[in-house]
């Protein structure tokens, strides 16, 4: 019989913590917390397989689970000593989400579950403290209404307006009436009132009644759980973080304990290191008298839990260490204990119930890529860890942020602080202000950069604030959901600056031809500053400090550890790495990255930006001449400029090896627009302006993308290649002859058949043996092709016949097998994307199904002609790190990628190689 | 030791008809003939290896060749009973090409070799005939100095104008200076002197003596021939013809008999059986005292071979059974035992010396479609082949001769003949006039039908033969390599038309604000009347007829023998064929032509053509939709149009099946271009102009191949396919309220994912069972999908598990594998084929290595999941004769082409079965 139902509590437990994929994560948890003698409220973990029969059962439980949720129930009732549903000694319970991947926030959770008509009464005499027994009905009901009701079970709202929008305006028209400052003014009285008043509205709102029994509560509560698993912010969530939809969520079904009976209770969150520096100091954040979620939500500014880690913004506020000395103790024994026993950074929440203390969840905790760093290289110091796990413990795309810009401090020095936030993202962020999450998403598809500012962001938030450059919010703590999800990310994010507040200011406008109109329009006021969207502000997330202007942003300096970290990488990696760099100053950067060589200088790139003018007026000569005569012409004004280029390149990467790829450049893109472009060029050819438009026209293509392009020019045009051949072979002579090392590799763009190679190769070993000749030297170099279209690849036994190396590129690869082209997938993309067609971005992380099939093809294909031929690939999937980790297992010599990227190569090389090992 | 050089001779020889591949069709069949006893004139082939061998060491000849071919120079010399380079007796040869293929006038020949100071005095004496003697001398200098000092020396001339072209001048010199008519009036001082001052010219022009020794003349005449086989007509054939480069040329080194030694002497070609009808009667043309070359270059009209087969063009002429019955029976018996020891219709060349016969030449005879097809039924019944063999016999790309177009009879009737010529190519053709093979190039390529006029064609017309819809020359007889050349491609074709002249007319013309200036045009004249280019002509070149104005055409009629020869092939036949068919009257043809079932239906073909006016307003409507409201308006006003188009053609194809695709519009081209037609849908949609245009922009693609198409519109539009779904099932339940059994099969485009067809297979589930509720009837359906994309290639596995039948889009396959447009390739395709990059263009024959292989991993992985999957194709390669081949070796259920190449797939298909067979 398939087990449904896992046990814990008391010291014991039917799960441990090896069974995430069954019990979620923090089920699991929960589960290895008690057999290590851990204080945790009893309960039960409903398995994630249940959810999915749930689900594929139409939303129905399977019959043999309520006999296992009785027996379960039964069991925790023992442990915990009070009964569910009783009305002498009622025992309550929350219903928790738990997937086998941390999902902040993204799924639902019922607190207070066993609150009802019979109940109340026996709790009321068991705590002698009716204000906290209604407070908790209250808080039932908000939740119960708005998750269970509305969302999971589907009930439109009446009048449209969401319930839990209705009775928290209820709420607060209560405290305006009474003129309270914060709910815990509220009194018994009035919280009695307020249940009565919800449940009426529930009613009217709903057209339902709010159930009064235990059982009924509960089964709504594992049900609303399950569902929250397909709600649309789970679903977006799992989208960014390449979360498979068929793992389901498992329910966690635990005794309430209460951190909000009085002033001997508390609730709080806490890591074991610093999750944003990674500093070895055991660190969080507490409430008095509160629930867990008062933390977690950011509405309160929170307390520091010990002397050491106190700040700037807390510093006033009491420890847990001063105010709980003997709980505190306890506390940071356990998360010791934890850190030991699971070797890695741990988040927990703890609750103290009338002076005790339980522990509620832990987890191995969020870090920013600093920290991740930080902690890898303490850990293994202290011994906690051996070098491979360190390597390890790092996500490539961590290093990210390591390398992420940080604001210029001289230019930071001068500017002022308009307010202060907690740091919770480090590095900096300039940009536009936008207000809202869609404004993000809309401003980041414009391609500007934006700072969205909340006053406190949510989980509905989650699309804008990755859209975002950075985050401002003026409420919460470092442990709430907007600072962790930001963290994940490595977003600059500054939480709780109390300066922020918002106005809605009202404006007239004049539309054309009618009466004015008054607009409201949202502001943000800082200190009495007003702020519209589209003002520029620089955030400082290291520091928390918030900027109205913008303040120029450097790359983060040389960071000892991380060069060390990167040593001990390079140890276990055995995939080359490469840069994608088109320049001497980006071939630098690249070595400094630690490129290993240049997989991919664009020759076309001389003709963009700075100090482009000359060389593209005489490409664009080329391009419209129409002889070969004029375009020998051309061709010989613009070999000098290819020659500096390549030969200013090679020289920065003496002795390595620099591959370069012969003009692949979209031609229609470089017809003269302007008039005056045009005149000048018309002069240049010595013909009319309009044969100069003619021949821009003739240019034209349907789809570009499939047309005269490539190598294909360079057979329509062999002066072209050959003048290609001779500057690259120059640049070399020169070189030598400096006294330099030059390693040119020459690359044949948008080949579909070895005979395109046999070609070139024809046109390129006359101008190698011409140089030689004139130089008087040896000049060595290899001679490749990047396999781009299906054809290379499918024939690429042929291709290596002549290539002595191949490099996927992967974008047009991609391209070319899905048929989607990249300048027109927008219209389609996220249809494709919402409804699951296809799990990710194939041009974001290479479609291992289709395209690696392909590639994996050519890798054989290649090496059954030459055993030994050099591989690489050169998309952008180069600098991807499940790409790279692809690249690895089918055996190819390299990876090239942009110079920023190199370090995340590198380290997804490493890990791919001691996971390789790990597996044998 | 490689055996290089085959003798032949005496009535035997060293090798046989089955060496083709090493002796040339040419150096087989003269073995072969020798072993029948037939009588040939002795000599020797040098096989194709060597050709081979010659190129590869760069254009020099093994070293152990001169003592092969020394050794088979002897024993020609003792059969013929001369010796070569002798004084006294001397023995002349021809060095002739002979691929495996025949390549009719595209190498190169030299006759006459081995006269020279020498020699000549020698032959005189032995022939008593000085005249013959330097008029075989001055032939041999002329050919000599062209083909082997000039072409295949690559000697420059010295002032620009080619040798031959000078000689020629200089022939027709004397030629006016003496008012002779014809090359025979010249005498034997004209000759002499005319030898003398050729070799002048040749040392003058080419700075070279001619050689002036037998050897020398052999050896550069063997060269001649080789590296003719790299000469550019020879190039340029093979590429139409799909002949291997690398099969190289075979010499032939074979003793000279004349046929121009008095008028006991004759040349001639036949034809066992009539190449132009198949008529059983033996066929050829003759002329007296001439060498072959003059039969062959339609410089004379030859007289009919005999009785039997004169024509109106010729009856006037003597035949050669009139003329020498003797020499006339031996051919006859010699013919007939040809054709029974090859069962095939027979090719030959003879030559009648001093009243001995002599035969040359024999192969396999090019016929006209309609002759292959009469050849083959006629054999049959004789007893001569058995079936399989009759199938085997008409080349099924010669089907569409027989189904060519005629010149309506009524129309023709009361049209003018303005001209007669021989009926070398049948059918009818209707064009302008073009002069040129260039200009028919050009005008093919624009688009237009051309009649090609010529005084006579010439190897280099090659592709302009090709290109144009049918061929008229003033010269020349029914064997002229024009005639053959035509024949072979089932072109409309009359040559010897003598009424055809041209003239040179000058015209003034006046250039904006330039003085007049004069320039010559070349007319047509026709009995007086003169034609420009760019006048209409037809042609019917089953009579000969020629007429100046535009005759309407019509499908060739109803054939009992091709009904009957069909028959037969699809008894041979296992692959099915259908047709792509978009409306009932080609549904009805294609049935007519033999279609089981429609394998393509393209809904938007509703959008163009007669009657498109009204669906497609609605099309564009739906189009410039941008809200769903919007669309589902014009979707439901568009759907009772689909409803009666797939309708009325389920209902033409009663109980065969008929796939449809859902819409593939390329969307941009149905925005509208006039402001009328924007006007009109402003007025429709209720909005601007204005909004029309930028509605219309917004549709604009970078690469509308790879853009939002296919199945793509129906993920972000599910209602565009709901409708489809719901008109498709309305159209088939009605059908079968009306007694009918309509067999739908549904078929989604540009598939990529198995989720896409999972995604429409909800929606197409919806409106089957909503169609079937409100009929109340069962509807049986097929569902399946395109592969056209290499992603759903690649993933055939798992699209299987949905779809239930695969076909394969090879247009856009092709697009995708190559990364070529083909709206774009016309910029480079050229410079691909002449430079040998790919074979073929791969829009036309399938290409087995790249696409065939995506296929076969389709196929594969489709059945794999679904062992009987029904697999097709529904390209434009379903009906390429090699393509169907390959489908049928493959294992698809069936090809779909167009109506009228739905019996060359049958015959394509019939022809793999049976040779598949041959190979068990």
């Amino acid at each position: 019989m398939t087990k449904r139902v896992y046990r814990f509590g008391g010291k014991n437990a039917e799960g441990n913590g090896t069974m995430r994929n069954l019990l979620g994560g923090k089920g699991a948890n929960l589960a290895e917390m008690c057999t290590l003698g851990i204080p945790v409220p009893a309960g039960f973990t409903i398995t994630t397989d249940c959810c999915t029969e749930y689900f594929a059962m139409g939303g129905n439980y399977p019959d043999e689970l309520n006999a296992e949720v009785m027996t379960a129930i039964h069991a925790t009732e023992q442990i915990m000593g009070r009964k569910f549903g009783d009305e002498k000694d009622p025992l309550l319970v929350s219903c928790r989400s738990g997937a086998r991947s941390s999902m902040p926030g993204m799924m639902e959770t019922v607190l207070n579950i066993g609150l009802c008509s019979s109940t109340i009464p026996g709790l009321i005499a068991k705590t002698k403290n009716p204000r906290f027994v209604y407070d908790a009905y209250r808080r039932l009901i908000m939740m119960y209404s708005d998750v269970v009701m509305e969302k999971a079970e589907g009930i439109e709202p009446k009048d449209g307006e969401g319930i839990r929008v209705q009775l928290d305006k209820m709420l607060q028209q209560v405290k305006d009436k009474n003129h309270y400052a914060s709910d815990t003014d509220l009194t018994e009285k009035d919280l009695k009132q307020l249940c009565e008043d919800f449940k009426i509205r529930v009613k009217k709102v709903l057209g339902k009644e709010f159930p009064d029994d235990a059982y009924s509560q509960l089964w709504g509560g594992i049900g609303a759980v399950f569902k929250s698993w397909n709600g649309k912010r789970a679903i977006a969530y799992r989208r960014i973080e390449n979360i498979p939809d068929e793992w389901g969520t498992a329910v966690s079904v635990q005794s309430m304990v209460f951190g909000n009976m009085g002033d001997n209770s508390a609730t709080g969150v806490a890591f074991s290191r610093n999750p944003a520096t990674g500093e070895n100091k055991f660190y969080g954040e507490w409430l008095i008298n509160a629930q867990g979620e008062d933390v977690v939500a950011g509405i309160r500014t929170p307390n520091p839990l010990n002397e050491a880690t106190k700040n700037n913004h807390n510093k006033h506020l009491k420890s847990l260490e001063k105010a709980m000395p003997a709980v505190y103790k306890e506390l940071d024994t356990i998360q010791s204990n934890l850190e030991h026993h699971f070797n890695d950074m741990q988040d927990i929440e703890f609750t103290i119930q009338d002076g005790k203390l339980w522990m509620l969840q832990c987890r191995i905790g969020k870090r920013t890529g600093l920290a991740a760093l930080n902690m890898a290289m303490d850990m293994l110091q202290e011994g906690l860890i051996d070098e491979k796990t360190a390597v390890l413990r790092v996500a490539p795309n961590q290093l990210d942020e390591i390398l992420h810009p940080i604001l210029n401090p001289d230019s930071e020095k001068d500017a002022t602080v308009i307010a202060k936030g907690l740091p919770a993202g480090p590095g900096g962020a300039v940009g536009k202000l936008v207000f809202t999450a869609e404004g993000a998403v809309e401003a980041a598809a414009r391609g500007e950069k934006v700072i969205l500012v909340r006053e406190e962001t949510n989980p509905e938030d989650v699309e804008g604030m990755r859209a975002a450059e950075g985050l401002l919010t003026g409420r919460g703590g470092m442990t709430s959901h907007a600072a962790l999800v930001a963290r994940g990310w490595g977003k600059c994010c500054i939480v709780g600056c109390d300066a922020v507040t918002f106005e809605n200011v009202e404006k007239s406008t004049m539309l054309k031809g009618k009466n004015p109109m008054k607009i409201v329009e949202k502001q943000l006021v800082i200190n009495g500053k007003h702020y519209n969207e589209g003002d520029m502000f620089s955030l400082n997330g290291t520091k928390g400090f918030v900027y109205d202007t913008a303040i120029n942003t450097m790359e983060a300096s040389e960071n000892q550890r991380f060069i060390d970290y990167m040593k001990m990488v390079d140890k276990y990696r055995k995939l080359g790495v490469r840069s994608n760099s088109d320049s001497p100053e980006d071939a630098k950067q690249a070595l400094v990255l630690g490129a290993e060589g240049i997989g991919l200088f664009r020759i076309e790139h001389m003709f963009y930006g700075k100090n482009s003018e000359v060389p593209l007026a005489k490409l664009r000569k080329m391009i419209h001449s129409t002889t070969k005569e004029e375009r020998v012409v051309a061709l010989n004004e613009l070999e000098p400029y290819i020659k500096s280029a390549t030969k200013a390149t090679m020289k920065v990467m003496n002795c390595k090896p620099v591959t370069f790829r012969l003009l692949d450049p979209p031609l229609h893109e470089f017809v003269p627009q302007t008039t005056e472009k045009q005149e000048d060029l018309a002069k240049e050819l010595g013909i009319s302006v309009a044969e100069i438009q003619k021949r821009g026209e003739a240019l034209h293509e349907v789809n570009p993308m499939m047309g005269h392009r490539g190598v294909r020019l360079g057979i329509s045009y062999p002066e072209i290649s050959e003048m290609q051949f001779r500057a690259i072979f120059t640049a070399t002579a020169e070189l030598i002859q400096e006294g330099f090392d030059p390693k040119p590799e020459v690359m044949i763009p948008v080949t579909i058949s070895v005979n395109e190679l046999d070609f070139q190769k024809k046109l390129l070993d006359k101008a190698h043996d011409e140089v030689e000749a004139k130089f008087g030297l040896k000049i060595n170099y290899l001679y490749g092709t990047m396999i781009e279209i299906p054809r290379a690849a499918l024939l690429a036994e042929e291709m290596a016949k002549t290539a002595q190396f191949f490099s996927f590129g992967t974008n047009d690869l991609t391209q070319m097998t899905y048929g989607f082209s990249r300048d027109d997938i927008g219209s389609f993309m996220d249809d494709y994307l919402n409804n699951k067609i296809i799990p990710n971005d194939p041009f974001q992380t290479l479609d291992q199904s289709s395209v690696g099939l392909l590639i994996k093809l050519a890798v054989k294909g290649g090496r059954t002609t030459k055993p030994n031929l050099k591989i690489g690939i050169c998309g952008e999937h180069g600098g991807d790190p499940a790409s790279v980790k692809f690249c690895h297992q089918i055996g190819m010599n390299y990876v090239s990628c942009s110079p920023f990227r190199v370090p995340i190569a590198r380290l997804a090389a490493a890990q791919a190689a001691i996971e390789e090992e790990m597996k044998k």
